[in-house]
């Protein structure tokens, strides 16, 4: 246990959602540190959960727990869980917000939360991030073996993640992340699009618009100019130089991208 | 004394204002947990920050130090002041901002505080989140007794909270909160609302529109639907499954609700 | 060292990036404070963060380890530096974001960071925050020397800060920052301003309005006014009463005010 906590979610930062659920963490585990990772999850966006819970989970010490509450059912049939992994632990609704861990971790026990001794007294109708799952992760961080929880589940929810794939002789990805710079993430990972380019000569399309080439970084070719680089997670992205490619290409969530070979 | 200090202003998060409050606590008391809680409260907002404030206190353990700071009057006449309860301590303007805690609350003293020994050695005129309470949180927080920080004062300001009342045979309430979810939340408790109700038929009008049972949860109706609910604090709140109230009811603080039996 | 880390950035609020540094600080120094400052810096605004820093890092204990990371040329030619004053260390690029620093402090050494050991294993083209400035500032915080962290260089990136002025016979300064509550600050020192207008009658002129007084506070003229005030950093601050001078004013950084004695 590193006796850290990190907290994700839809919450926003102008209400006190996030505030309440550090206080019940510290009020069980005063030695608990409690870290803000992003509250600004889109509204009840489950896949935009999932994608951002995969780019950062693994920079944490290992033993570091996951609280990831994006949670549009809460109050409804859909179970409280911690998923065990190799190194972490997660926990949250069983919505799909941890797809990406299912498909790459090691995967240890689904415990579907039912142990009510360790949550708060009262639980309300609309926020189990505070009444459920803060409890449950301090208490965990405290050293409460995760079978004292509730009972192991293999019937959990999760979604296919978007997969790239080779349609006649391109490859093609999506759009699945805008950032904070308008830069358009996609699922094309560096080393699936250097085993299919294998140095030869490719152009990239997305919305009619080509590139020819990858650049390292945003800053080397001209101001305002479109460009592929690999992100932050080794991820192609289309960003433009000094620039917001979201706002020039008028593009989201979904957008094809292709990679030919020419 | 738990060492936690919560921060909790309307300084928004694109300046260094709550930088510098972290800075001035931890270069007094290098072993003070600061907690931000929200730093978004609408600029000057008394009355939100009021309700910010006592929907998330309590969570916190015994011996917390909650810093509010929303100080329209800064460098001006309101005086600064420590709140002393049972179980908290609140340090901020003396200008309504602590009115719940005074109205729930076990109180012990409230000090003015004018002990400048504690402040840093120079008071801006606008600032006083970094130059009083900060300091005077980090000095709590290692011990320094109350009473040192000033004089006890009975004059406080605190304004009424808004009550539900019974007019003819209805039960009015108001909207008192609108979150980042466009839900919004009134002043009617679940107590005075099943009080009122005694398992009776009921429907619940706001700005034209009626509603006739409690959901439980957000997600139990079909989406687009308005419902009501008790939320995280028990009090009854107007939503529209998956979609904002706020908007679709083109509705704020102040909005009337009313209760009537059919 | 303090173990204290600070974290300023143009990374936004709704990526994990800043999650991610957090998690890379943590696995190398789980007793490392990581203390949010800043992260809606205006993407890739140098100026904008060199004077953010400039108006926080003095408050924090001696040894506090200050990130900073606004870097428009990530993945390019720009080197990535420590600089080392008598009281704290700096972490980001050398694109001139330290230029206050390197104006007011007494300079240490300024490191080239070259080690790569030091560095995370891969070495993403667009995320040095945290494959290369999170791993330095967490083995810093262990006691790490910094030069075992790269070369001293004598020619680091730094700007000319705004400085006022004595035209004909007027103090002239500008606008250099506008903060949440829509004020705007100048680089008109409250020890500059005293030296030129030494007791007598003023005028202080911004875009066709005068103010002949200098407030204490916000809230001792009527609600609505235009007032001046000397601001938390002492530095002269044009202000609406309970209102927003940048709207009321239509003005922003670079707008020049004047001083004139009547």
């Amino acid at each position: 246990m590193s006796g850290i906590i990190t907290l994700t979610t839809d919450f926003g930062l102008s209400d006190s959602y996030v505030g309440a659920m550090k206080g019940v963490i510290l009020s069980i585990n005063p030695e608990a540190k409690t870290i803000d990772v992003c509250h600004l999850i889109s509204s009840q966006d489950i896949f935009g959960a999932a994608f951002i819970l995969n780019s950062f989970y693994h920079y944490f010490p290992k033993g570091t727990i996951h609280l990831l509450v994006v949670d549009p059912e809460v109050g409804g049939k859909r179970r409280p869980i911690l998923v065990e992994t190799k190194d972490y632990y997660f926990i949250g609704p069983d919505n799909g917000v941890f797809s990406y861990i299912y498909e790459k971790e090691n995967l240890g026990e689904v415990i579907h939360l039912t142990a009510s001794q360790y949550f708060l007294p009262v639980i309300s109708d609309t926020f189990h991030g505070r009444d459920i799952f803060a409890p449950i992760g301090a208490h965990l961080s405290l050293g409460v073996e995760p079978r004292w929880f509730g009972q192991a589940i293999s019937d959990f929810v999760r979604f296919e993640t978007p997969k790239t794939k080779l349609v006649d002789n391109f490859l093609e990805g999506c759009i699945i992340h805008i950032d904070r710079f308008g830069n358009l993430i996609t699922n094309i990972a560096k080393d699936t699009f250097e085993e299919f380019v294998k140095g030869k000569r490719f152009i990239i399309e997305i919305k009619g618009n080509t590139v020819d080439r990858v650049s390292k970084g945003y800053s080397e070719i001209s101001k305002g100019t479109l460009l592929v680089t690999f992100g932050s997670e080794q991820l192609l992205e289309v960003a433009i130089s000094r620039g917001r490619a979201s706002e020039a290409l008028n593009s989201g969530r979904g957008e094809p991208i292709r990679v030919k070979l020419v």
